[in-house]
């Protein structure tokens, strides 16, 4: 027979353990984990997951051999107990409690005092002699479980309590008498059978069977999905139930409840951090109905300062509880959360498990249990999620301010930003010269508004997703961004933003975080971010595990420096149209768009020589001797042409063409669909004169740098490429121009010649371009584009449903599709490395900075991962995680 | 020693034969064969391409080995005439022609009378008694070898031989005197010499040497380089040189030269078709200084009437002639296109090869050679390219009428069309309504332009590719389309089309050739379509040989009923949307857009649900129980709100919302890559009562045609799903709507749900979606757009220099790039019929109706092809050459 209860303290036994989470669910996996380590558990039963699973499988159904079981167990409970269920002299009342695998606070449902009725209350008041104490008992089980199982209107009950209250002159529970609650319980039976035709069932065997079923019920109440769709927990898992003999914190002023964590869970400090009520229920505390007091003097605050702690007046139950935090932790390995309940000066133990904790927290935990020998440096790598470093990394809003949230966008780069509404890049340029905090607010941005982006605090954009022009950039910067915020509309002409209602002028404050998405009226206080020696040290820990480089994607010297002090190895996508943008140049890009033929294309290129060499010089020193992949111009040539009116006439007035032309050439760079337009090598291919130009500013600068007595490691690389020919081509012409400068200047230096695999094509003809490429680098924005054939910029209608419907379990454009676009790298990396055993292979997309798809590149045996500066950290720990995992595996 | 000269007819010595074209090229090949068949072939050798090879190798050097193999055997050939080379008394004379593998007519250089110098003249005079045919074949030389090898402006001797005429005062060169020739030839060697600072070279073997090098050299000539891209043969094949013998034709009235085919190409009649030049050489024919006469009296035409036949003045050559004729044509079971010389009454065969023919001649010639028991079927099935029977199918523009071509697009839909130009569908239809022909002339089109389309009697535009929407549509209706002309502008304000510098009023005549692309002013004579009982026979025995099923895209009954009639086996895809666009359902699909819920949306379907019904149950009726696969609702919504402003203010009244709101919808809906937008099962997935509605149609339909009597067999098909769990979603939609019909009905059918495969994420997961498909069908053009990562609409930048530099062998929307978007279609079929046994599998991008894509199908082992009604009977041909030539392999 498949065994389908598990018992925990009961006669000396204890069937299940830790580790068996996916069977027990967390609750009940350390409820028996702390019974066998001989602490104060009140004895009880889990009913696994895999019963929750069968009772779905029956119709919603208990099956006979599962009662059969939880009968059998409870017995075993009432010869160890002395106590008998529904006994009319010594009653056995037992909480219902779900437990999933992982925490899902408050989704599903809990009744506790299960077995009142009304013969059993009497009885408790007659063994408690507290009469008050057993009808309150009573009462609150009728509202549990009218809620839970019988799913009744609640405001029915609670109106009636509140009654009661005003008619006894009282807000607090606590001022009811036995005879007032006496009433309320009669009263209350009278409404339920009224509203659900039956009376309250009396029978404790009824009550727990469908206490039990609504417990499984619960697991798919809407909370539940809309929470695990949230988290992208699987809808299959199921929760186990515990069924637990009550203990009472609520019999007394010597009885008393709490929770606590055995570290402080936000700064990571060494010292019980917890509260605690005396004569009250475990939901006593999470209502706030009295200001809980301090467990010791440690945990004193502005609302506590005034109250006894739990130290003071039950020092012998405090005592008992510091050593058993000291014996979890040891056990554990880790920070615990802690729920305990004293009923008459006895410590019992409800739960414990791993505490949630600031990133802060999480970082100084981690390393105070190495240097405690608790950990081992691996063991503390895993301890803190990558993504959680964003913390360490960025100024967040004071979460103690008061927040008036108007909107919500995507959160495309973490961090606070403060500052006024500027509608252009220069009015935040002339924000910014006046002293004053900017934030750029647009629909989209485009390259464009580069220079307005630099002078923001932070970004706010209407449209675009995740991975759009503003949030690429601002990652790349480090600014905070909010994206695509569609109840956010911009009025160019009035000068005003528009967040659902409210409409703001131009220079009104507005706040955003970016780690959230939320944008706020007025201006919020801030927090610095706070590295310390802590982190130093622990990624260090991280560096000596990972296999996986670490690149950044950097297109300045500045960004370059940034990325360097946190730790990037080398760049592995330097951008070159950014460059191409800056005042001083545009013309002169401008221009060669609008040469007639390849001798007047070849002019305007050599105008923007000089400045390609400076860009690239400047950022080879900043690398000092790291590798700097640079890829060749990528965009359509449309993106370099003005949309404004005047830029228009100023053009038209530089190159001495009409307007006429002017708009005649906009017209015919017109592109449907742009990114499948004529981009990436595809304008080498037509006009090759453009990437031999950008191909001699590099060798160029590299040489120049040499002379400097810097080194400089360059990798020229060749976007959008789709098979063989164009690479063979087009790294001919390079290798052309490298021979022609060397031969120029009397020198030479190694240089390298790849190709991005952003297009499934080249990932398919991967094993015939291998042979004639120094690296392949992914370009994964694109590949997933065009691998899933989603713009990521229209995606916003249609992709937030597909994650819902859990058609897609998170947006491939945050994490690598492994089924999809991990099915053609996995066949670039195998075929290309056997057709070119030399072969460097790296990513170069957003998905470089993602922790999941980072484990991904590991395992499919990427050789370096690039992501935007900032997240440089967070790769490094990613992929220390990452070898770790694999090693685990081996 | 490597062989590298092949000699013919040369001391009873031939070395190769016809199956040696990629060595000999066919030129020589056929000389080979021709010999061993103990015809009358001037004795020679062939230089073989690999020699051709080696000499580009050796960097333009023919090498030592190769001289030497030359020589020896022109040593045989001496020994065999009895003549000497150079010799001063009895000099041999020689042809150099080149001869790639296929014919490159005018590519490549060629030199007569090679030997002559000036004493060789002098022998030749003498031995022929014919001073004036030595000196004019002296001057001959001198001019071709001037142009070919010294590469000479060829004016200034041309400019001399004009001078001579003038003096003399005729136009004839024949009115020339051995006198006047000589001097000519005085005049050329000066010329010759100031120009090139040598003397023209007297030495024979120098002369041999640098012809062989020149026609070496002129298989690289631009023009050359241009032929073979253009139809996309490789430039690494080389080019054989034929050193032969020379026989004049020229020598006097008893010696003639012509060519001849030896059935008519025109028509295919059997009976010898050609012409002839008394006292010429082959030249001679081509340039055109005299009108050239009839073979025989079945060869007379309104030019060649007065003149006497070969037959009537060279009997005996022509009796031989015939002879040689029917020995060919029983020898190579094909019609010959043949060049001869007759010197001195005696003939010799100089060139045979199999006939270019009209398409309708290559049918006839066929199914006779059959009836003739020269063939058999499948060898006839062989005979005719599928793409030529497009000129069976479609008008044409009479090729005798003249034509002044205006400009060139690309040939998106064969036939001719002539018509008033019309701007606007409405003029289309108001100028159909007036009973006079209509051209459509847009930018580009949409699908609101239908209407206009149908009107019209072909289609013009400026943008847009090979497989724009105007092409595409065009296809499916068997009209002539030219798309992408970038010589057209079109003012719409101004009522006004310009092609090139050229403009034209709406109303004034163009015509159009939709087979070349050329664009011509005025009304151009037509000539119609001829079908034949030829033409049945030959299309029954392609389908007794194909094993792949033929299917058609078609939209209405009447392309459903065209499609039958050309032979199609059901529908392989039927687009839902055009159905959306008729005048009297628009308004509904908008209002459907435009609404803010799902009951609206309901509200607004169940409007178009009598409408999609009564078109599903036409097009039922119309195959008579063949399959009939119906797509769901595909493009992004977008693509149905008006965009000229009067039909803005139209929707705005009709559906009493501001214009405002009509603005900001269609902001709302604008996207950046339609292509990848929102769009596809996207809808559905987001809007899943769409799907529903067109699910309830369909079935409502195809019980309806049940219940007439009718056989139904519907295929339901959701476009662009990328996995397998939106095709199990929304195949459970279709299959709740379907259980409703029947039971509402009382009555069920059988019905199939499938999928498209037209991303690459779907093929790459095909083994997961297979189990739950019926059937997949390629939708390869966007699958080519995602795995290229190239959007058709915009490749006109780059796609034909990427041909042209053969980055491409052609067009991958023409046919399938079989190592990018082919290997996920391997992959697709093999995988996926791994995992359900039971999938059929098929095609319905317009590379179904491409012949080389139609052998790739074939090859990986697809179900069916479908294609436009007209390609119906290409592609079963190419099925049926596809099936040979696998059989041939195995």
């Amino acid at each position: 027979m498949k065994k389908w209860v598990y018992v925990f303290n009961v006669q000396n036994r204890t069937d299940g353990n830790r580790d068996q989470k996916n069977l027990l669910g967390g609750k009940g996996a350390n409820l028996a984990e702390m019974a066998a380590l001989g602490l104060p558990v009140p004895c009880g039963i889990t009913i696994s997951t895999e019963a929750c699973l069968d009772f779905y499988k029956q119709g919603r159904q208990i099956s006979p051999e599962i009662r059969e079981q939880v009968l059998t167990e409870l017995r075993n409970i009432e010869t160890h107990l002395g106590k008998k269920f529904g006994d009319d002299k010594n009653p056995l009342l037992f909480s219902v409690r779900s437990g999933a695998r992982v925490s899902m606070p408050g989704m599903m449902d809990t009744v506790l005092n299960l077995g009142m009725n009304d013969k059993t209350v009497e009885a408790v008041a007659r063994q408690t002699n507290n009469e008050r104490f057993a009808w309150d008992s009573y009462r609150r089980f009728i509202q549990m479980f009218s809620n839970v199982v019988l799913e009744l209107n609640m405001e029915l009950l609670e109106h009636e309590l509140e009654s009661m209250k005003k008619s006894k002159g009282t807000h607090n529970d606590t001022d009811l008498t036995a005879e007032d609650l006496k009433k309320l319980v009669s009263i209350y039976k009278k409404i339920v059978e009224k509203e659900k035709g039956h009376a309250f069932p009396q029978d404790p065997h009824e009550q727990l069977w469908h206490s039990i079923g609504a417990v499984f019920n619960s697991w798919n109440n809407d909370r539940a999905l809309t929470y695990r769709n949230l988290y992208g927990y699987s809808h299959d898992w199921g929760t186990a139930v515990n069924v637990q003999s009550m203990v009472f914190g609520n019999m007394g002023e010597d009885c008393a409840t709490g929770v606590c964590f055995t570290r402080n869970p936000s700064n990571g400090e060494k010292a019980l951090y917890g509260e605690y009520l005396v004569n009250a229920q475990g939901e006593d505390v999470v209502a706030g109905i009295r200001t809980p007091g301090p467990i010791d003097d440690n945990n004193r605050n502005d609302t506590n300062r005034d109250q006894k702690s739990l130290k003071d007046i039950m020092p012998k139950a405090y005592a008992e509880l510091i050593a058993i935090c000291d014996k979890l932790e040891h056990h554990y390995k880790d920070m615990q959360d802690i729920e305990f309940t004293i009923e008459k000066n006895k410590l019992y133990m409800l739960q414990c498990r791993n505490g949630k904790r600031t990133a802060f927290a999480a970082l100084k935990i981690a390393v105070d249990l190495v240097n405690e020998k608790l950990l081992t440096t691996n063991e503390a790598v895993m301890r803190v999620k990558p993504e959680d470093l964003n913390q360490l990394l960025h100024p967040r809003l004071d979460p103690k301010a008061k927040r008036v949230v108007l909107g919500k966008g995507l959160p495309a780069s973490p961090g606070a930003a403060v500052g006024r509404i500027c509608l252009t890049p220069d009015k935040a340029l002339e924000t910014k010269a006046n002293k004053e905090k900017a934030l750029l607010v647009r629909i989209e941005t485009s390259p464009e508004d580069l220079a307005g982006m630099v002078a923001a605090e932070g970004i706010l954009t209407a449209r675009g997703g995740m991975t759009s022009h503003a949030a690429v950039v601002a990652r790349g910067m480090g600014k905070p961004c909010v994206a695509g915020c569609s109840a956010l509309s911009v009025d160019y002409k009035g000068k005003t933003a528009t967040i659902g209602n409210k409409t703001y002028k131009e220079g009104d404050f507005l706040s955003l975080d970016g780690a959230t998405g939320e944008i706020m009226e007025g201006k919020i206080p801030t927090i610095e971010a706070g590295i310390t020696d802590d982190f130093a040290k622990f990624m260090k820990w991280a560096d000596e595990t990972r296999k996986l480089r670490i690149r950044t994607n950097a297109d300045t010297p500045h960004d370059a420096e940034v990325a360097v002090n946190f730790g990037a190895e080398g760049i592995g996508l330097c951008r070159t149209e950014h460059m191409f943008f800056a005042a001083d140049r545009i013309l002169a890009v401008r221009e060669m768009i609008f040469a007639d033929n390849t001798a007047d294309r070849e002019k305007a290129l050599d105008k923007l020589l000089p400045f390609q060499r400076d860009d690239f010089a400047g950022i080879f020193r900043a690398m000092k001797g790291r590798p700097v992949n640079i890829r060749l111009l990528d965009p359509p040539l449309h993106e370099f042409l003005p949309h404004e009116e005047h830029d228009k006439q100023e053009l038209s007035k530089s190159l001495k063409i009409s307007m006429q032309e002017v708009e005649k050439r906009n017209q015919a760079l017109f592109e449907f669909n742009p990114m499948l337009g004529h981009r990436g090598c595809r304008l080498a291919i037509t006009y090759p004169e453009i990437y031999k130009m950008q191909a001699r500013a590099i060798i160029e600068a590299a040489l120049l740098v040499t002379k400097e007595g810097g080194e400089v490691h360059p990798e020229i690389m060749i976007p959008l490429v789709l098979g063989k020919k164009e690479l063979e081509m087009l790294r001919k012409d390079v290798e052309d121009v490298a021979a022609a400068v060397f031969k120029e200047k009397g020198k030479s230096i190694p240089y390298k010649v790849g190709t991005m695999i952003e297009i499934p094509r080249a990932a398919i003809t991967s094993p015939e371009i291998a042979p004639i490429a120094d690296f392949f680098s992914f370009g994964t924005n694109d590949l997933t584009q065009t691998t899933m054939g989603i713009s990521r910029d229209d995606s916003g209608k249609f992709l937030p449903v597909y994650v819902e419907k859990g058609i897609w379990e998170c947006d491939p454009f945050v994490s690598i599709d492994e089924s999809g676009v991990g099915f053609l790298m996995k066949h670039t990396v195998t075929e290309g490395k056997k057709a070119n055993s030399k072969i460097h292979i790296g990513i170069c997309g957003e998905h470089g900075g993602d922790p999941k798809s980072i484990n991904f590149c590991h395992t499919i045996g990427l050789d370096y991962v690039s992501c935007s500066p900032f997240r440089v950290p967070i790769a490094r720990l990613a992929a220390a995680q990452a070898a770790l995992a694999d090693k685990d595996k081996k």
